[in-house]
């Protein structure tokens, strides 16, 4: 690479650690520059428009996404084994979130009814994992793992549920179970569709059953916070209504 | 009421509409003043600080949720009916929330890396929630229409996702057919732990089938927004890798 191009892409390093906690909103050419030691103008040179930046991260956060998850995965054979490991990776990857920040999840809530270019970006990337999703529930149904009748679409809905589910029980909630609740759910989920008697649909979802023994796999929560986990009295304030 | 006591109620009322838009961080006593066309110091008079408004904020939505949502569902039978009547109205709320905003979604981005009362509060009227529909699934075991062996969380967990989903799809990608692909999946859910062949649970999952026939029921979207539905061109930018 050259200087300008290494400079650029260490900008976005900082650009995406910075969004991850304070929101593609709360990033600013300003604050990026106090972190890099730079001018203003400095960054400016590289990005002309916040949106520019705003745009730009939203790309380099794929592109982690997929090298972290999806081109892995792209080793395991075609059908559940390679579903099921874009799974385990993506949880993984879920559980770092939880304490990082997620600017997929916090730009859903910053965009969702501010239209322009960096929320077209959001919806765009967010629909190209959806679609690369559905490419692998496809796969598995051609190799006889996933039923035919299933509907692709219904399938990726709901293992996204289960993704933003984890996120905000993880996250929000501080739920130490939250991980092993996610990774039940989605071995329920893809076996509710699975083809029953195939070899290897059923070995690929044992072994995924087997690689996280339920409750063993703790969530760190985020780093900072003194908060205690939402715990027995945290609903205090809830009245119950059901004593019909 | 007196007087007073209307005044705050208004002020409440606005509050919830503007913080749906806004979040409760947009929520300001300037911005609510202005609204109502009152003096900030008359504002200030009823609520002492920001804080003050922001739960007092929560604690109403919560109880517009149950009413609109649990209260109405006690008429029906304990057990899925019950379930089941819980997860329509829901439905319907989250369908006007994709259009209007709701405060427990976005306060989770707001507050989740954000110690102090209001992410207190927040977290409790959530956990309350969740408690309260673990009480229905409860009440379906004992009713001998949901399994016994079934984990109440692990079911909990599974109908938030789907709510998440549905939420994030219809809200941030506007996709039309979000409603009737949350619907199936909670169908789907609560019939995998079901009992098999108890009336009563078979004649209630199949009213819910029943109740919004596949892709009849379409959202509205967001009411403003020029955007189009998320479509064929919007994930050019993805590029698929999967030529494995």
């Amino acid at each position: 690479m050259r200087k300008g191009q290494q400079t650029r892409a260490a900008i976005i390093d900082a650009a995406l650690e910075l969004a991850a906690r304070a929101g593609l909103e709360g990033l600013t050419i300003g604050a990026l520059a106090e972190r890099m030691h730079m001018s203003k103008s400095g960054v400016f040179a590289h990005f002309g428009a916040r949106e520019e930046l705003q745009i730009a991260v939203l790309e380099a956060y794929e592109a982690r996404f997929i090298d972290a998850i999806l081109k892995p995965a792209l080793r395991e054979p075609r059908g559940l084994p390679r579903l099921l490991a874009i799974m385990n990776r993506w949880l993984d990857r879920v559980v770092i979130e939880a304490a990082m920040g997620c600017i997929w999840v916090s730009g859903a809530s910053e965009y969702d009814d501010r239209p322009g270019p960096v929320r077209d970006e959001l919806v765009s990337r967010i629909d190209g994992w959806q679609r690369e999703l559905g490419r692998a529930i496809a796969q598995a149904m051609q190799a006889g793992h996933l039923r035919h009748e299933a509907d692709i679409d219904d399938l990726v809905f709901g293992i996204y549920g289960v993704m933003l589910a984890l996120h905000q029980d993880a996250r929000l909630m501080r739920n130490p179970d939250a991980l092993p609740r996610a990774h039940r759910a989605l071995g329920r989920l893809l076996r509710q569709f699975s083809v029953a008697g195939d070899p290897m649909a059923e070995a690929a979802l044992a072994a995924f059953d087997d690689a996280r023994p339920a409750g063993s796999a703790r969530l760190a929560g985020p780093p900072a916070g003194p908060l205690a986990i939402a715990g027995a009295g945290a609903s205090a304030s809830f009245r119950p209504l059901d004593t019909v």
